[in-house]
């Protein structure tokens, strides 16, 4: 697993199912599909499985919803409906429940930037409650937002701003919002990652030092992702993957083929990709052309999913009416 | 004092003495011109002066750069420092002072969004004396700085978000930057107040409940502020007054005119100004119309100033090559 | 009429009414209300009319929709088909009636980038028609649009950007999009005027040296615009008038007052504005702190309502599809 | 070469050395560095050349500036200056030419936003010429610039937008700036080349169908581009044909794994990057993380070079001055 970089457990999963390897010990896993979107279930249930999928135990709920990307508005209603359930399932809320929306990642950086835009279009309500109790709506729950920015723009670790932030507020949750790399193209702008293990270090498309878990923070978190890139580096390698497998089922095993690439190891295999993504390749990512759009739909179905899922019983016109 | 909107000191000066009253008790004030740039110190001695000018005891510096708006970048690079020099009066920056610079304001509303412009721009260094302390140069101070919103995008009131990462991180200064809106016009993107008060409760464009001074987060507290609007009920109430000067002059103190607007009270005068500026008053503002233009080059100058005054013997050119 | 400041034929005759003029030979007058919209319609008929207001002869249909500033989707739907439906009355469309749509404005002055806007939200087909006529749904007309851009950053006249695509293109139809300034504050962002004269020489917020009317172009004009500024002298001069009026009543004819007053003439109260509002008058305007959003949904209402008339039988959810 | 995609002439020439062809029949090639840019001209000097290269024939300068990134201001002013003496050596400029920028692309697709940027950013000055003839600076010469946007968002083919305004304008020069796609990822953000055989079909990031050069404008036309994206499918191929030549060195052109790679064709090739990089591989591109401030950079240093070029012994603080 370790040279697989990617934020979905999904995937985790799917590389080892690549390597013939179905069932996954310490790893449940249940899937349907419901009005053009599939929901798949992946529950990591002991270390065991820990170690096998690269991901702290947990549940891991992915949306794939291939058809976001054609932009139909009753389409994303039903996604960020079902965004809600899912999420509803997660989260144990009463009338009194506090939650605190983190949005990650760098307003700068187009495809880093949907914690934040996410941030701008929740339907928060907490300063309802505490200056103007009178005028609180029954349907309504106290929700917060802020987006505590990167580290490159504010010096300080995302965490500790955060810890900060909760300390202070002490919210009953955290839903911590953040912009993923996947491993498939295909994936990018259209599935939606939820995980009730929070955020972990390193994931996400900027660095990130500290996590944003119920053990940093204190409180249960929740963190939704969308992958919105796939690093360079994996095109490459995938594409040299496929090659190999193609040639070595023409050549069989028993070739000289198949024995020259036997003897390759993974840093060879890098070196090749690195070749031809150059050497910048850090910060080389693979997108759609049509990024800055892409967020801006990404951003309102997430919106309108916590909208759905945070408060009670309102629809996504109440809540227009709410937010105007 | 009551009905005059200014967050300038220096406005709040120039009511007084438009009224005739030159010395003002508890109140200290001396100005300087340099190289193009009018500064004036207004020092608010006692509770008397606080009464007098309505502003909390302490140091108010107002850089009035006229041209500015001609964007020249020499005088841009002379407002910086100046607004430097100033600033290094008011902190007793050492080798190891850590700085949080807090950029407040909506970065959604034009006129609103110095504060976070700057935040985007000022050199942060915080993170690398925490994470890669052995290249840390000699000629850098540990600064950070953050955008934390405003109430209506975050409900939570920007203090209470500051208090918790004051708590957390234990800045030794914290610099905020704000809109403000003065009551003259020519005032708008070409002055600079610095205050050694911090941020009062209703100052600047947006609304704030809590104060950011040394009492609420127990480090100095610096504000910065640029005048990015005027109220449109400013300046109705001007036209009106300067109206009024004119026909007493005219009619003399005798005549009936004077009588009548004798007869007059703030009410009757705030009513009429409705009248013309409509029920939506609220959020009715003058400002440039380049605005958009204006909040970039003010934000640059910030920043600069910001960088010179933060770090140690450091020019705008080297600041810019640890900036890329 | 001449010092008075107004892009809305309604406004000219406001002015009128003031003065007691109720009616203006040359003008007829209609107004209707439907669903919470004011419709007035303005017909200037002959020269005296002309003369009279102001204006060029031909109509100028206004819509107070003053509720617009509350967000409500079926309001904002309301104010796209009454707009839909009065500009359908002021153009002969056929099955093959080209449409070129012109968003005229500063797209990087937030009060000036109405036109801009709507060029990016607008549905254009054009080159459907052009390049895969067989994919061309029956419901649809050719509709095409373009931004100019403003003579500051183009160094070239609007007029003569827009006069060499309408010679290439031979549109039927010019749709010219533009933000005005009116003179009462709570029409900036709720009031559209709709008139087949086209734009004139000076009107609009930019400066406009050439006409976009079916004298310069050859096809028939239309503009559409939205008041999204007053100019702060406007505000100025309506404080020191209202004023006047007041006391002239109190006062009565026969006073002194009333007497200095009629002394007084334009030059007089322009150079009282001109000291409050201070020398660089020019680019001062009276506007919404919330300008950046107000573009936004005025622009939404606005693209709306040009392809509800523009093409047939759609419903706003019909063109959404459409769109995306 | 039919399936390389390259905009660059000094990629299609390496496409042939990679395949050991060094000298290309029609085809002039000189290099030289300076000042840490490596300047590169390719001459296409008949039909062969034109066949040999798929490009037309023409002059076609690269200015491959490796250490942009590092946004140095004194290296990018170098690259200004670079660009304005390739640029000069193009263009027979006298003292009344006209000269019409057109910025190509997409402003609300960052990586395509390269013309709209340079255009909001070059120093225009036709209007000075057209209306205050008696205020032009012995130093300018008259220059103009548009952003027409594209097919997408007009419904108009760009090229008869720019035709409608080039038959109006009459100016003497077009300089068409265009965001490029390239072959290797280390030309993203780096290189700037400038061709006297202005635009053709195809090329740049967006679709065109039409070009722009003298055969259609009838004006010498010059293009600028520089490289934003990387075809994700791009990357894909170059893996693979990497890997498969270090195989077949490994192996030898006796073996059997050489056999099967002669028999694979470009079809079989193409269908596996498919595989990898999906079915909507067409808007799927490589680019840097931080796009956004990367066009920013860019469109600097090429509005600057275009000043310095198109004006007389003005430097660029000349004209800061003028722009401000």
């Amino acid at each position: 697993m370790k040279n697989i970089r990617t934020d979905l457990a999904l995937e985790a999963r799917e590389v080892l199912q690549e390597q013939n390897q179905f069932h996954i010990p310490g790893v449940k896993v249940d899937e349907e599909e419901k009005e053009g979107v599939k929901i798949s279930r992946v529950h990591i249930m002991s270390p065991l499985g820990e170690e096998n999928l690269g991901k702290p135990q947990g549940n891991y709920i992915t949306l794939e919803a291939m058809d976001i990307k054609y932009r139909d508005p009753e389409y994303q209603e039903t996604v960020s409906t079902l965004l809600a359930q899912e999420l509803g399932k997660l989260m144990n809320l009463n009338d009194n429940s506090v939650i605190l929306v983190v949005g990650l990642g760098n307003w700068n950086i187009t495809p880093d930037s949907l914690g934040p835009k996410v941030v701008d279009r929740v339907l928060v309500t907490r300063h309802i409650f505490e200056y103007i109790p009178e005028q609180v709506d029954e349907r309504i729950r106290s929700v917060c937002a802020v987006a505590p920015g990167v580290l490159g723009i504010t010096g300080i670790e995302t965490g500790e701003i955060i810890m900060g932030i909760v300390q202070r507020l002490k919210p009953d949750f955290v839903i911590a919002i953040d912009a993923l790399a996947s491993r498939k193209t295909d994936r990018i702008g259209t599935t939606i990652q939820i995980a009730d293990t929070g955020i972990n270090p390193g994931s996400g498309i900027g660095n990130k030092r500290m996590g944003l878990n119920r053990d940093t923070l204190g409180v249960p978190t929740i963190a939704i992702g969308v992958p919105t890139v796939v690093y360079a580096h994996t095109i490459g390698r995938d594409c040299i993957q496929l090659m190999m497998d193609e040639f070595t089922n023409q050549a069989g095993p028993g070739s000289s083929f198949y024995q020259m690439f036997k003897q390759m190891d993974e840093e060879q295999l890098d070196a090749m990709v690195q070749q031809v993504v150059s050497r910048s390749m850090g910060d080389l990512v693979v997108t759609r052309k049509e990024t800055d759009l892409m967020m801006d739909y990404i951003a309102d179905i997430l919106a309108d999913g916590l909208d759905l899922a945070l408060h009670k019983n309102m629809t996504i016109e109440d809540i227009n009416h709410f937010l105007n």
